[in-house]
């Protein structure tokens, strides 16, 4: 099994934005230097809470640019690529290595379906088009089309497709994905999966939005998971799990952007038509914050 | 019940390319004199079938200005404007007006799930960002956030959204949405409807993909069904009815560019990740057409 | 293309029952009477109207043999077989016959996914299982197996499968139907199809429950189709569609027994768990069946 | 929390039957003594892979009898009750209970969607009709009508509704209910969740097919979970994984049954239109099985 240059807490960063719909940069350096200070063990700009949807390229670059610079390479930045077009993908990957990305989150954004060697020329493509290790991104919620276990095992054989990070809530297809790829892929989940569970069965940690708004706490549950500390573990991870159910319930960027509002961090609102969280919504992710001593 | 200035068949164009992804402009302007002497009613590019989720917005505004330029004011040009943020469909809409088109097709694009007011907000948007008629655009197959029932009624009093063109298989939705909106909003079918029961129940014709490849046939079909020549429209229906399944099976910018290369006009291949059609679905696509005495 | 036996207006009967749970022989045969007083072509007993799912082999007999004793031959009474195994479907199949049934409807009630081949399997043993003509049932919405066209095609060679109703708001995949099957199978509309665009395509007429609320009003649709008086057909069926879609949004049985109570028929209400209409959705139910003059 | 009866490897049990659909008592009383020698800590028969859907009630019964008789005592058996109407699942409750079972696993099988209250009265029923410990069984693949999460809360007060077994493929949900739960409730995993897993989090065992074909192996995972001996158990967690891998791509009774037929206990095979696997199916699974030492 080769080892993983990435591993523990990489919190999927929103994008925070100004009434114009600009990047706002102030808050995102801001928004990285606490989490580096809370001892995040990455950062992963446009993922899906990052609102890659909705952002074009002018305002991608400038959130690469923002996060590398404000990291200044103490940890590493693994930043989305997602599009429709292979031609796309490509230039959006070239443009991150430029500007200093030390990974690649890819996304297959399909609007039609696409064939198993539709998706496995798309992923390769972006794959040789830098020297960077690849992070697979599978959610079959969001996603037209997704990573069926054959193609899986087939891109795990390119020697820079070296990660995966799935969004479903099938915690089992995990230990499939582990048992068929034996250790050229490293796993992290989403917010869906108990991450206790995943280090259980052999992940390396999670990519997710909430570890945004409790930084410490997931950088304590990955230490108790990694030293097998499970019954320490478990009490954490019954506790912040309400966090979870949370974030499941709302738009995942105006959740993530609301509680980072409420911590003093304002990275402004979801664009629209998306809409930040009613009142009612507040409260309820309010509290559960309260709960868990995050205000 | 006011009057309508679309009606009747208003084929849903490809956006030729070359091999370097860019728009062949040359195939473009063919395609349209073509189909404008074959008795089409107006043109629909930027459609699904014209790939509008693959295409960047200069590609799309060259599109916009070549098919403008070919029809020349002989039929209406109803542009598409797809985005998953409202700011960036106004800026569409505003450009193709700019450009000349007559009408405007309005998609949302969601990622995350939008809220009804969401929904309504963004084709209110549209509507009010120019002088031109509105065609929502219904696909509850891929679109991610559909337009319901009573937002469809709300937006129906908008003095602009005029037209709706509905991509489900649901016929029965159609007469729903005619009943509620009382004659403001006149209905398009596409091509998983049947074309000649639409046109029954009160549609004012078709805005589709297959109307590329037989345009005369389609035509026809108008005419018949406009005269309330139901036992002549159905013959005609039953045959050309293959044609809808054929390209039901296939990705349809594929059929699409398939279909006219074997009528010698050559419009290149959808765009990567996306394939061509297989020598063999190549194979039962011309059988198809042949059989419809198409090539 | 052989002719039919069945044809128009054959409602699906709602199967009342007491307090107890037991049939109301007395309201089964009041109902059955006043329908075919209206003029209906035939009645269609233990569909998915008639609570199939929730009635064990006792009581489903009781309902054939009720019904077929007080329509006395006057229209032919097409019976319900539904089972998850197929020594089961043929058991009721040949007790239906027996109790002087004229037509089977054919369900298959499917808990694990099964092969076209177990699918073909099924529909084949109950056509074999005795002489009378069977009407093949699909509907994607309730029925976890469905039939695939292949399937439909193969079964429809059957000289015993003469007969196809689809419960699916697909009216294009009707034609399809037609179109393969060559008049070996013909097709009735369920209520969500639009009934007229469904004769206008080459439909035999409909099995559906609403026409127990309506049947006049229905038969003289029918025969406003059948006559190709389109325009008038059109004007009927634009108004009785709010009764299709009243029923759309209530659970089936519940809406069908209501509106006989609210015309003076008492046929109790569905099996627990399932709920009769709340007050406000029988208001609602009222209010529609009263514009239409159903009162 | 109260402490818990059940806990542990409870297998779902296949239900044996001959050529003519009549249950093989001998086969299934040699079942219950092969895997009570093993070391099981229950068993289930009439859950989905126990074929209830497919069986009548005199069947039913008679699978109840031979397990309850068979077992004499040594474990405890829990029969499955399902059904569409609230009566039927209480007459069987009823029947169970006096032919000896010690609990109760509740299951709905709706044909309409049910409402929450509807949910709530059928299982708070059959908790009412005996004095046995229900389980609840949630399965959103094949049940119609799923047990939301305020529901299960609900029901969680009932003093005999005690247990619950989820068939989804959703880990992080099992977590929701226990938190909410708050050990009222004791969690039992089905084959597509990681056993390991439900333990780490807090779960009580598992129900499931699979553990038919590997009693032995599945007791001492169990024992190692329970134990809190993470690593051995995830190495024998990763190799067994593979057969519900296997159990999940075939139907569950036919791979079930042929499992033990390669195991040399012949259980027929699934009652059509379901079919045994074919002899390539065959293979795969033997071969399956041969790797982790089970033929």
């Amino acid at each position: 099994m080769p080892d993983h240059a990435f591993f523990g807490v990489i919190p999927y960063l929103p994008s925070p934005t100004d009434a114009a719909g600009e990047i706002d940069v102030a808050a995102l350096t801001r928004l990285t230097h606490r989490l580096i200070e809370q001892g995040v063990h990455g950062l992963a700009p446009l993922g899906s809470t990052g609102e890659f949807a909705y952002l074009d390229f002018r305002r991608k670059a400038q959130v690469v640019e923002t996060v590398v610079a404000a990291a200044a390479g103490r940890v590493p930045v693994i930043a989305g690529v997602a599009a429709t077009t292979t031609a796309d993908a490509v230039a959006q990957a070239r443009a991150w290595h430029k500007l200093g990305a030390d990974g690649i989150l890819a996304v297959l954004e399909a609007y039609f379906p696409v064939s198993d060697d539709g998706v496995a020329g798309y992923f390769t493509a972006i794959a040789d088009a830098t020297d960077l290790p690849v992070t697979l991104y599978t959610n079959p919620n969001f996603q037209r089309s997704d990573l069926s276990l054959p193609v899986i095992e087939r891109l795990s054989h390119h020697p820079r497709i070296r990660y995966l990070k799935d969004a479903s809530t099938n915690t089992g297809r995990l230990l499939s994905i582990m048992n068929r790829t034996e250790g050229r892929i490293g796993i992290f989940a989403a917010s869906a999966h108990i991450t206790a569970a995943v280090m259980l069965i052999g992940g390396l940690g999670w990519m997710a939005g909430p570890s945004c708004i409790a930084p410490a706490e997931s950088v304590r549950l990955y230490e108790l998971c990694r030293d097998g500390q499970w019954d320490e573990a478990m009490t954490l991870q019954r506790r912040l799990w309400a966090l979870n159910e949370a974030f499941a319930r709302f738009n995942l960027a105006a959740a993530i952007k609301a509680g980072l509002r409420l911590q003093g961090l304002d990275c402004g609102d979801p664009l629209p038509p998306q809409r930040a969280l009613t009142e009612a919504e507040l409260a309820e992710l309010g509290k559960a914050m309260g709960r868990l001593g995050l205000l």
